[in-house]
């Protein structure tokens, strides 16, 4: 297929009136053709006018259509074949192999929501049948299911061109709530969404819905972002980006007349805890570990693990060492886009100034390699310093020494809200830890033992969320399937004949569905 | 039991430091002893740093002991028997057999919130469990379960002295989440709050929980209010009451350093649709049912019916005339407050002025008696008037007269989110009705049939909320058991060992709960 550089507007292919963004192979720092011209508040203005005009009825789909739907996407990204993977590889500059099992992470997403839409919990249908002759007052019929908040904007991330874009978690899980989608592209992988776009528009034609149901454009942040977020059509917001960025669109969401929902996963720096026991035991193979979690991916991905807290001493040192010198032999790596690179710099230059640098990794030979970096500092310094608890987007990541186990505590409370908060641990250390568990839990979305952060399973359990700054909305998460219920919002239903009732009410219970039917749960 | 005026932070009966308030017996127009003297900053920060000392330990009670806590909230009130009836009338100037009735709803709402805790769906428990051997990369074992948000400031209602205000929906939603609960007590019923908020102190030493789970706060929404939202250690917000307070709370939550989800149940009209059928067969039974609806409790319900929608004809001209007679006969009734009543006067003389005037109660004899109002306009000067579309607070309605079906459409289409809208039909007029059916999904929390919207059931399948400006958040309700999720959040617990879990997930499953396990619902 050649790429065209066109928006996808419903059927449409347009080209936008805007300036022309190229995609830069950050590997070689040169323009990708073809040229993509942003979107203006026009093309905003018809992509919302036709997921508004779809709403209606694409809600109204029966959950096995829809499931059909995510499952035709899946098997319309397959059918791109190597080309997805080329272009992915090209505006990225990550590694194909990678490329490769983001794509098959990203169908088998699609595949995931499919099955929760046939199963049909997140409509959480309770019943309560009437009590007529109930004193003081009788009791009406009362049946309660969901239904979906309304088009929904989306704004792909950077650092996962399949899996956190065009058709990744955010919109799998707003057209899986029933949910019209409008992509903004990320301008880093505009062919790769292109690509996608194409394939998730030809789903939509091959289930027979209506257009609107999806559309895809281009355009800056500050004119197509803003009047997607601002437009009174659109009711809920996924992003995935910068603190600065989501912020922004939050602000605007609130700033409406009619304020939105927006679930922008932002910031978090994965603090890793490393307790005594363990350390003592195993300093070489945990830093082996960890310098490997870091450096995967050149380190770009939300739940890098950028903070390590421990108790100082002889095994604390033996793991500094040990880190240190893996992180000297970590080669370059290519970074997704220049300008991640230059923040990346940025952050590490700042870091430097703050806190004691301890390896520097390998210096890079081509455009936009970064080079790992680790710090340490005491946690006096962390407590007192905002500047070490600042997200550094990259291979970076800072010791934090502690003196005791209150000090450890301290530091954990002074941190910012999480994705994720790691613990490494030995039968020993399991009085520690407990003590910790109240702390930890209300700092993050994610606690893992004896593990290492990056790499999130799209499951059913899985929480890819946490308290701010980590997401804007610690009330759920944008991986795995409990992210369908963020798109969702309660109708009850009183008194209502069977005929007017939806197919998930009736009484009759058609679809099968395990209610919550006067008190009880169906078996 | 006397009354001190004390405020109660934890287990301190604390005189505030501001200008007192008095309550006004609405009847008599007399000030009501004792003084409650407001709180300041000072007094919010004492009970923010009990209520935050006390959380982790209050959230990790067994599901039972939280239960009895709240059965011991209902019993407690229930103790204060004819004390707590004759002071609720006196502040209010409700009719004895409302708070009679009220008190009966509030204490079953907390024996409702108990059995919701104890059968812990809310944990939504989900287990993926390890898959060691997966390709290309195994599964971790994941464990998700719901953590309370944090502290919780609740704002009373004026309207509903006991259902919606110290012990009511919010506080017993959020204390049954596991938040500790501090309330701004509204300042028309502060006697009322102060027996209540004694009762709730007794049940929390009975039950041997650490004071910081209550505190009861007077004082101005300016400065105790904004205070209590300010604070950091406050991690959710529940309010009652005018839109432009909740929209204040809102932004106050949202400009702070970490933005915290605020439930404010706001403003609603609550639209009445008289279907042609329906309304030729008993045009005079529903002009009857619909103004015992508008006039009960003098209107001063969220749900109250402001509004009636209808086709123009001989049928809708019988209603009119059989409304008009009744709402001409109806007694005037005494309102909640000053101020209320004032509003109340101020937003019919707005309605006068905006649409014709077909009938006006019987005016009053003592002070702060309201008279029913009822109003006609064509759906063109509403679709045109934002002031047709305002909340009157009180017993006022609007009839819309529509010339086609279309017409009805389009003014449902052009109104903000309601908490309730209802149908009035017969078996000819289901076409018509499930032709709206989308529309009414969309603008509405609740959808009734042949009922009327006054009267909000506490049960599993009640939804009290909808699309903005009903409520700040659609996606969640403000009674019934459900609304229990609005103070929760999920946290993932990754290969964990046994002896670190909570109970809730630990493998042999020891709380019983229905898991869901690898992607099925357990029996």
């Amino acid at each position: 297929m050649t790429l065209t550089g066109n928006m996808l507007i419903g059927r449409q292919a347009i080209t936008g009136d805007r300036e022309a963004i190229h995609a830069i192979d950050p590997a070689t720092h040169l323009p990708l053709e073809p040229a993509y011209h942003g979107g203006s508040a026009e093309h905003v203005e018809q992509a919302c006018a036709l997921a508004w005009a779809t709403f209606d009825s694409y809600r109204s789909t029966p959950l096995n259509a829809r499931a059909e739907f995510l499952e035709s996407i899946a098997s319309e990204i397959e059918a791109l074949g190597d080309e997805l993977i080329d272009r992915a590889v090209a505006e990225s500059g990550l590694p194909r192999p990678r490329i490769q099992g983001e794509r098959g992470r990203t169908c088998q997403q699609l595949r995931t929501f499919a099955r929760t839409v046939r199963a049909g919990e997140w409509l959480d249908v309770r019943v309560d049948t009437a009590l007529p002759e109930r004193q003081p007052l009788p009791r009406p019929d009362l049946r309660q299911r969901h239904i979906p908040l309304g088009p929904v904007a989306v704004f792909g991330a950077s650092n996962f061109p399949l899996a956190f874009s065009v058709a990744g978690g955010d919109s799998a899980s707003a057209l899986a709530a029933g949910c019209p989608v409008i992509v903004k592209a990320h301008g880093a992988h505009p062919g790769t969404s292109e690509l996608v776009g194409r394939a998730v528009a030809r789903a939509v034609e091959k289930c027979g819905l209506p257009e609107g149901v999806f559309s895809l454009l281009y355009g800056s942040g500050r004119e197509v972002g803003i009047a997607l977020v601002t437009d009174p059509r659109i009711k809920a917001v996924g992003f995935t980006g910068s603190r600065s960025g989501g912020l922004a669109l939050c602000q605007a969401a609130q700033a409406r007349p009619e304020p939105i929902p927006v679930y922008a996963e932002m910031s978090s720096i994965n603090p890793v805890l490393l307790f005594p026991a363990a350390l003592q035991a195993r300093a070489e193979t945990l830093a082996q570990g960890f310098v490997a979690s870091l450096t995967q991916g050149a380190g770009q991905f939300c739940t890098n693990p950028g903070l390590v807290i421990a108790r100082q001493g002889p095994a604390l040192d033996r793991f500094i060492d040990s880190a240190s010198e893996q992180v000297r032999r970590s080669p370059a790596q290519t970074m997704l886009t220049p300008g991640i690179f230059a923040a990346y710099e940025s952050g590490i230059g700042s870091l430097a100034e703050h806190a004691q640098t301890l390896a520097t990794g390998v210096q890079g030979t081509s455009p936009n390699q970064c080079q790992a970096q680790l710090f340490v500092t005491k946690a006096q310094a962390f407590l007192t310093d905002p500047a070490l608890q600042a997200e550094v987007f990259g291979a970076a990541s800072l010791i934090v020494q502690c003196t005791s186990d209150e000090e450890v505590r301290e530091v954990l409370e002074h941190l910012e809200g999480q994705l994720t908060a790691t613990l490494h641990l030995d039968d020993e250390d399991l009085h520690s830890a407990r003590n910790l568990m109240p702390t930890l839990e209300r700092k993050a979305g994610r606690l893992l033992v004896n593990g290492w952060p990056t790499g999130v399973e799209v499951s059913d359990a899985m929480v890819h969320g946490g308290p701010f700054p980590a997401t804007s909305d610690s009330r759920s998460t944008s991986v795995g399937t409990a992210a369908i219920l963020r798109f969702l919002r309660p109708v009850c239903y009183q008194d209502f004949p069977d005929e007017l009732l939806p197919a998930s009410l009736k009484r009759g219970n058609p679809l099968h569905l395990r209610r919550l039917l006067d008190g009880q749960r169906e078996a």
